[in-house]
């Protein structure tokens, strides 16, 4: 039986003036100030405003808004950087070419003079960056400004981001008094490493941030519900979900029933949430909203580290093209468990495997549990009695000395390979890769490192010491 | 469908010829000639005698009959040494009891001046030997006196030594003109080491010799049905059999509907006949007939192998009691399955194992696959929605850092053993062991070898060479 809220309030009422006093202590640190929000909005009123008087003289008919955290005030400060997201709204009546190309003319006409930058999702966007003398302090604004459809109703759009005003309107609605529990909650998943929907973090998104604040009203009624969490979840604020596939959380999208905002959370990172939020209700604490002070080892520490837990690592480096992120990232997971697959295939056994990633470079690294085996493995054949199989498997094998054991013909024979380094010179483009990481692979645009030449390298050793 | 005997005989017919001609030779060497039969018979004949007389003596109403394959001619010949079997029948009006007592004080009495040794299977008995100059060479006769009883049915039978003169019997019927195609069939068993219904052996009985002689007519016919068995099999000469285990091969004994003759014979000994049952037909050749020659390697030859094969060597030497071997080898199997049990359970891989054996030493060998680890092992803990199991394992682990993985928490901690050798100097008596094993480990009476103890011993090094 589902204890009532203010029930399963009653074990924490002791601890809700010091939730309440950590909430304040960070918020202030971490909110938008006045200042900020004003001077945000100003400047995406002034590229509005530039985008309107263009597409006056162009004789294009559209809108154009403020979306995102930006237009809700829910954002978490990003150092010296804002960003703000203007949509611009085409009516159906032109189609897709049109927007693209009319699009992106628009804002280049009506940018000029800032350093534009296109970029793609779905369709073609721009990134329109300045640098802002604010205090005394030099800040930078990214403003994305994304051509759209005017679509009526979000369960029909024609291009995936025709929701976001959608989102924006349902939002801006509900979220008024609720901004700061939305950046809490950010910052919380964000320290755990679990905010962002893109295919490396698999996270949440900033929107579904907003909803479940929407659905809890606060942060800690969020967080006290969710200790209890059994996934999978199913939750549908306005009763009009149409989504049927089996995510570990199923968010129906208040605007659109057939799509779940949670579609990109993994289950592990929904187990990390759920774990936080006990953790933080049985012990609260700004620490959860301060990153952890990362010590970097030295190459001796971290050297000494893995010789003492006598474990063996080989990594793959791997130069990568200028891919986006999002089309990389997965390959190098599916790249990474296809070798280890292959690795286990042939009875190394995989202790721990990373991927480290930046723009240029991969590197997956492997920390071996079993990486020494004998040049002799044990091939068993068929059963014998299976008359056929066991003529085959004679003939096949006839240089070598056949036992029977248990009922099944069985040879010693030379291991195919003597370590997992000969194991990945030999047969790394058999193992299932993705096909980018495939071809970067052809190309021979890889080189392997040993525990000596990763450590050498002072990023890996920040990563590395993340971890441990 | 199966193929008539003359249909499968077609392809073989080219081979009849050398086929006979290999018995006749082999036979020549192997059969017991009529000078030894008549020497059997005329001592079989002694001793019978003297039973009879003393029991005369005595007032006990008996009757003595030569029984096994001294009665049937169908031995097989073991160097200087001849075996007989004597069975004293008892009337089933007496006790057990009495035929313990009166039956070896009978024979004591008998034989007196003989070298007499009392012996146990479900009854005592008595060995009885002589030394007697054969052609002028010295050879051994062992004969072994059983008191039973006279049991009309078989299938009521008070002990189980009062089924044997029924088999003699029912053979001795039967077998007239085949002897030769036994002893074939004996000394083919022999050499693929699975003649004899011991424990250790889990072979073919002699008995179950001569019954699938009288049911194939020739070791041909035999090999060439046994070519094509599939487990499991039932073979039912009378029709009469109720015997329901599920045994590999199920063959009804002829003189007890409910027992199955072959019931000591393992699987993986079917399947070593049946595949050398193929191997004789497609080559026949007098070499399954004789000793293989052993080449014992050298200590050298034997170390640089396992070098070679970058295999790890460990092994427990056993100091034994006087204990009878059927009942000791099972429980060393058993001790070695549980131990191999133990190190796998700590991830530790055998490739190999074995057991020699001798009346009062014992040595497990294993071979491993996997011996060398990481000091760190990955502990798996409860998932994480599972929230009271999830605090326990907290509590459990909180001097360790706790990761979420597969949405499981997870742990890396110290491995409990270092090593193979470190495993069983710790916890060889958590292993199932066989009783009388684990009482011997208790007393301390072993220790462990490593490879170059194990291979200084000569016995070891020609046990390993009969292996590799």
């Amino acid at each position: 039986m589902r204890r009532s809220k203010s029930s399963k309030w009653n074990n924490l009422l002791s601890k809700k003036d010091l939730i309440n006093k950590i909430k304040e202590d960070v918020l202030s640190e971490i909110k938008p100030s006045e200042e900020d929000i004003i001077l945000v909005r100003r400047i995406a009123e002034d590229v509005k405003e530039r985008i309107l008087e263009k597409a006056k003289d162009l004789n294009l008919n559209i809108s154009v808004i403020l979306v995102g955290s930006a237009a809700r005030n829910t954002w978490i400060l990003n150092g010296k950087r804002r960003d703000i997201d203007l949509f611009i709204l085409f009516p159906t009546t032109v189609d897709e070419k049109f927007i693209e190309e009319k699009g992106i003319d628009l804002i280049e006409r009506a940018m000029e003079g800032w350093v534009l930058e296109q970029r793609y999702a779905e369709h073609p966007y721009v990134r329109a960056s300045i640098d802002k003398e604010v205090d005394g302090e030099k800040m930078r604004f990214d403003i994305d400004i994304v051509p759209c459809f005017d679509v009526k109703d979000p369960s029909h759009i024609i291009s995936a981001v025709d929701r976001t005003p959608h989102h924006n309107i349902y939002v801006m609605k509900r979220i008024n008094g609720k901004e700061g529990e939305v950046i809490l909650l950010k910052k919380f998943l964000e320290l755990l490493g679990i905010y962002g929907s893109d295919n490396k973090t698999k996270g949440f998104s900033g929107y579904l941030c907003e909803l479940l604040i929407i659905k809890y009203g606060s942060f800690e009624d969020l967080l006290l519900d969710a200790a209890d969490w059994r996934p999978p979840l199913y939750i549908d604020l306005e009763g009009i979900g149409c989504y049927d596939k089996k995510d570990p959380l199923v968010f129906i999208d208040p605007v659109d029933p057939n799509r779940n905002v949670a579609a990109a959370l993994s289950y592990n990172n929904l187990c990390i949430f759920i774990d936080a939020s006990r953790e933080f209700l049985k012990n609260p604490s700004k620490s959860y909203f301060k990153k952890r002070e990362i010590v970097v080892k030295t190459y001796e520490e971290l050297k000494n580290f893995f010789i003492n837990r006598e474990t063996y690592i080989l990594a793959i480096n791997l130069r990568l093209p200028d891919f986006a992120e999002d089309i990389i990232y997965p390959q190098l997971e599916r790249s990474k468990d296809g070798i280890k697959r292959g690795f286990e295939d042939n009875a190394f056994k995989i202790l721990n495997s990373y991927i480290y990633y930046t723009r240029n470079e991969a590197i997956i690294i492997f920390e071996f549990e079993v990486w020494k085996l004998p040049k002799i493995t044990k091939h068993f054949g068929p059963n014998v009695f299976d008359k056929d199989a066991a003529d085959r498997f004679k003939e096949i094998n006839k240089d070598y000395k056949i036992f029977i054991k248990d009922c099944r013909y069985v040879v010693e024979r030379e291991r195919k390979f003597s370590s997992p380094k000969d194991f990945l010179e030999k047969n790394i483009l058999k193992c299932a890769l993705g096909k980018d990481i495939r071809h970067i692979i052809e190309d021979k645009e890889y080189h392997l490192l040993g525990i000596e030449e990763l450590l050498s390298k002072n990023y890996i050793r920040q990563f590395l010491s993340e971890i441990y």
